[in-house]
């Protein structure tokens, strides 16, 4: 059976149509934020197969895996056992059909079709077929990293990466003059989260690679400026936050956070008051130096992660035991980007939330700091579990209702995956199909090469600007 | 004027059309959750007349009709004088059509239709041809609690119970061979709101008929084991927690907890975190019995129950003075099941949101605790104020989305009223209209069958299976 | 180019419109709140063109400005310079077509057309246009504030006005006889906001205008008293409160409030709890005084406002620099509401909620204390930033499933600008568009009389029953 994805799959209307086809389709990607292995593009990497392409690293697929009543064992107690590739392929093809009104239903399609060419719907009967001819193309020379990144024309990636990153795989592909900039983006997340017990051996390892004796509040500054320094060399410009349950005060004394972060080296147990303080602290230093930097400051909000202790303690975070949040954190967001804004440190900034029904928090949050640049202040796209056409539809419009959508910086993939650049295709018809359907409906002006270049400009051309790209 | 209610009532394209009359519609009901009492089944109660059965006991009616302006004592003031049944009916024909966009609406016609076979609009000019004809059924011998349940095809029915319940009805309704299995709920919400005035009597009473005097936590303890096996033996498998403002913290110890019911036996008051500590070790030790016995765990979240004091004194609780909540729970909810699955002792679990802005938080934690069995965990359907079309859309989206909708169990009425059963059609055409939708939309690959097949499932097969009927 | 606002803009199908043209559109209007400045009706003043008319006040357009990318000083930095107004409309029509999808693009366009007759599209290229033949309109003698509200047939206008507030402009008004009724609403927010440095001075105004010398609570209640007997005396019978954040407490003592102050008066630091104990006793006691005066309590919740500490000491509140909050307040106003309803003292009610994720907190509070007359507890109507289609079309759904949508008093503009009238029309094409469709759907008796009976009943007669006009 045909997948259902035709040439105007999620385009509801004529206008819709001629926007996707005439205007968005053949732009370029930026990919300003994804979790992509910078190594397995400076090394040019082919995947063994569709398995290991699908199914070791995607935790949405896990999480749907696990709901169709599959034990952990069969998931992912077996990766690595390559001999088990076929029946985990298997295992896959005989849920995929149940994820209707999903976004890997779509997803999963879509990689077929773009990715492999295989316009069959994934099911049991298809898994053999769908196995033998994508490993086919996959085994073909051509089907590597930097190819596939070549193929749907991706002009940029900005990877996530570590404060004590070396970045060695970025110098080699700057170095290989691949044609597409990939560049780092500084997650300084193990700075910030005082509480892990990690902390002090970090702080340790980000004294190391920085040639810095961190004893104190103002080495850890100081080792901050030279890896930033490092960061910047090898042409980063983006940051990125997890700040999952965001929480701020104005109320912190650097005297009383250069002795909680002693404590801290010490080994000494904070209260709660204490890490918010040091949090803080730190939050506000590193927004000002992105601001003097120019970089972008990208927050993520609104998450509870690792959720079940037991699955933690196996196979450690990222493995899809993460859920939405529902704290408000609004007054807190508040404060943190006025307090930069009133030192003239504010940099352009991108907010995310994961939960949808904070869209309009966000959404009104940006319009109090903007002005002097094209949207200063981003509502990012639907994030994570909003990464699917109703949360892209919810995100966009809230976004319009409540700034300007024709300023936004538009699709990032936020994906582990090479095979995840065809969700800028599924944006960019979901994105044609709102402004198609506006017209349509009678509710925006019928001036189709005006709102063409909106088209173009949410897909490729703002995020260009935007990064100075 | 005949109803709006056609053979294809929300079903707004042929691909519903189809699902609805060829796959849902005939399919036997589980209402596995409701408040239908066991007594009048157990007795094959007839009703007086249609205003008894609408308007003695539905504080949906009572709210609109209360918004529309009507006293107190007209609407639940002469409630037992009999010579009112005709004005009260009366009221409510002169209230319905200004009920459009509300589900009382919908739900009041296809009650008349599916009920009665009047296919008439209740309006003031037609009540006493409805009023009439309606009791002119109700007065057959057929129209008996029991006859209602088989015309109705319901295999299965899940009343909410107190653990001091003898469910005596439940006996006397197993034994009369009745082909409907009805079994009682473990609904012990008064054991752990230890912070109402009638707690001390109320564990007096449950000692009492557990035959354990009750003076410490171990007593307790004991005292739930001879209830719970109380209700095991009258088949019960399923328990319901009332948590409407969800708390829960891991900060507690058992000899902490035993001091605080010992105080609560004394009449002594306590403090906030006391009564949070109590609660959290009374849930994980309910959850860990439920897990032992394989019963089902149902929580119902965020409610603030009696909001108007005045009336609460006059009617008690139920009576239609209660609103969503909007605090935030995400967090605890995530704690008090990551207790329990820690020492595996995570029954299956269904959890409700009243708040519908809640259902993303819900959809994906739901995530975080599958895997083994078909969707172990739940996300109910639209509850309460969310039961009506917008609400179960925005449900069953948003579940499809974050997880699998075609393991979801689908519908129950949580109803009061033997005439609620048709709201199970409601449900099966929304449904049917959302999957046929994506057919026609081009989202979903048309296979009918396929999807004839998830819609049966979710109408009947999933919930069987989960319940293990 | 055209606009796209045709006879049936909104309009989708035959009912739609059919209600809008037959029954709704001629309906007059009642605008119970806004921002109107008496003072301009009272002179009967006279725009100097359509940049003091848009661009002087109007912060919905500055926040669309600024995202673009304007610097401050071009949107506000030259305003009283009047030879900058073309350059500054200018401004507007470069940035308007960027807003699709915002209300601003559907607002402009319409006033352009009802106020000026103007069916072009406002773009770079129409600039000039525009600004000549809406300049000419408002230069002609019959463009005055007084002619607008005639031309728009606006039958009652409520303004928004301080306590200590003369009302000279709202005698004079009444004493020329114009045939619009403007009464003035009491906002009694600077008696509240006790933790304001401007408190202390403010009381002394408030006790200078009442003759009251306030040295202590007493003296304050009975100056309140003074000055509602005075705005009594000036046609009010509304009162209204921004609650940003609503914070209540039953715990409180008048005799503790009394001591917290005097600790005011005397300019000493006051606690956070004692701040609340203060504001939740003035409240009660002014909803008492409400109550007994038959006047219409309106509360505003779910604001963060002045977050832009730089811009709000340059430029004060009101200046385009608030947004929405996620902060729970469910509980709190459930004790408020509860707290006057226990004696009898609870006024008619309209609760406004600036976070749409609220809307079912509200729609589901307002049911508890109904009763008595036609819906004495509103949810008011899409505010401030959910004033467009998707934020009326969630509020109205909302207000219909969870209540009576029939018994919805309807729109209000909450605007500061007399070129504002025509949104009374753009809700009612929504109104009538949400009704139409879902007869069109089947889901309502297409029984167009009563349905349109009920668009006028928003659209104008419930309004006028609840005010008493």
């Amino acid at each position: 059976m045909k997948t259902f994805i035709t040439d105007n799959f999620l385009l509801k209307n004529k206008t819709a149509e001629r926007l996707y086809h005439d205007y968005a389709k053949d732009m370029p990607i930026i990919d300003y934020h994804c979790h992509l292995p910078s190594e397995e593009i400076a090394i040019d990497k082919h995947y063994r197969n569709i398995t290991e392409a699908w199914l070791e690293k995607d935790h949405y697929k896990w999480r749907a895996i696990r709901t169709a009543g599959y034990k952990e064992s069969e998931i992912t107690g077996n990766i690595g056992n390559y001999s088990y590739d076929k029946e985990r392929f298997d295992m896959w093809a005989n849920v995929i059909q149940e994820t209707i009104g999903n976004p890997l239903y779509h997803w999963t399609h879509l990689e077929l079709l773009r990715y492999f060419n295989i316009d069959t719907l994934l099911t049991p009967k298809t898994s053999d077929y769908v196995y033998e001819k994508s490993n086919e193309i996959i085994s073909q020379s051509d089907f590597s990293t930097k190819n596939l990144i070549k193929k749907f024309n991706v002009k940029f990636i900005g990877t996530t990466d570590d404060p004590i990153d070396s970045l060695s795989s970025h110098k080699l592909i700057a170095d290989s003059g691949f044609e597409c900039k990939v560049t780092p983006s500084w997650r300084p997340d193990k700075i910030i989260n005082i509480e892990m017990p990690t902390f002090k051996s970090y702080i340790e390892s980000l004294g190391n690679v920085s040639s810095v004796n961190i004893s104190n509040l103002d080495d850890l500054l100081s080792s901050i400026k030279v890896r930033i320094e490092h960061f910047k060399n090898h042409g980063c410009t983006i940051s990125d936050h997890a700040l999952d349950q965001f929480v701020f005060t104005r109320e912190y004394k650097e005297s009383d956070v250069a002795i909680i972060f002693k404590k801290a080296l010490e080994g000494k147990s904070l209260t709660n008051d204490e890490i918010i303080e040091y949090k803080s602290y730190v939050l506000v230093e590193l927004g000002k130096m992105y601001a003097k930097n120019n970089w972008v400051m990208q927050i993520h909000i609104g998450v509870i992660r690792n959720n079940n202790t037991k699955m933690f303690k196996l196979m450690g975070p990222d493995t899809g035991f993460d859920s939405i949040c529902n704290r408000s954190y609004a007054r807190e967001l508040s404060l943190f980007l006025d307090t930069l804004n009133m030192s003239e440190d504010l940099p352009k900034t991108i907010l995310y939330s994961l939960n949808p029904s904070d869209n309009e928090v966000l959404g009104t949050m940006i319009g109090n700091f903007q002005g002097g640049i094209s949207s200063k202040m981003q509502f990012g796209s639907g994030w994570w579990f909003n990464d699917q056409k109703d949360g892209m539809e919810r995100h966009m419009i809230a976004l319009a209702n409540l700034g300007l959508l024709s300023r936004f910086i538009g699709m990032l993939t936020d994906s582990r995956s090479f095979l995840s650049f065809s969700r800028h295709e599924y944006f960019r018809r979901i994105l044609c199909n709102i402004i198609g359907t506006w017209v349509e409906d009678g509710e925006v002006a019928n001036d189709i090469d005006f709102l063409g270049n909106i088209v173009k400009d949410i897909s490729y051309n703002n995020a260009k600007k935007y990064f100075d790209l």
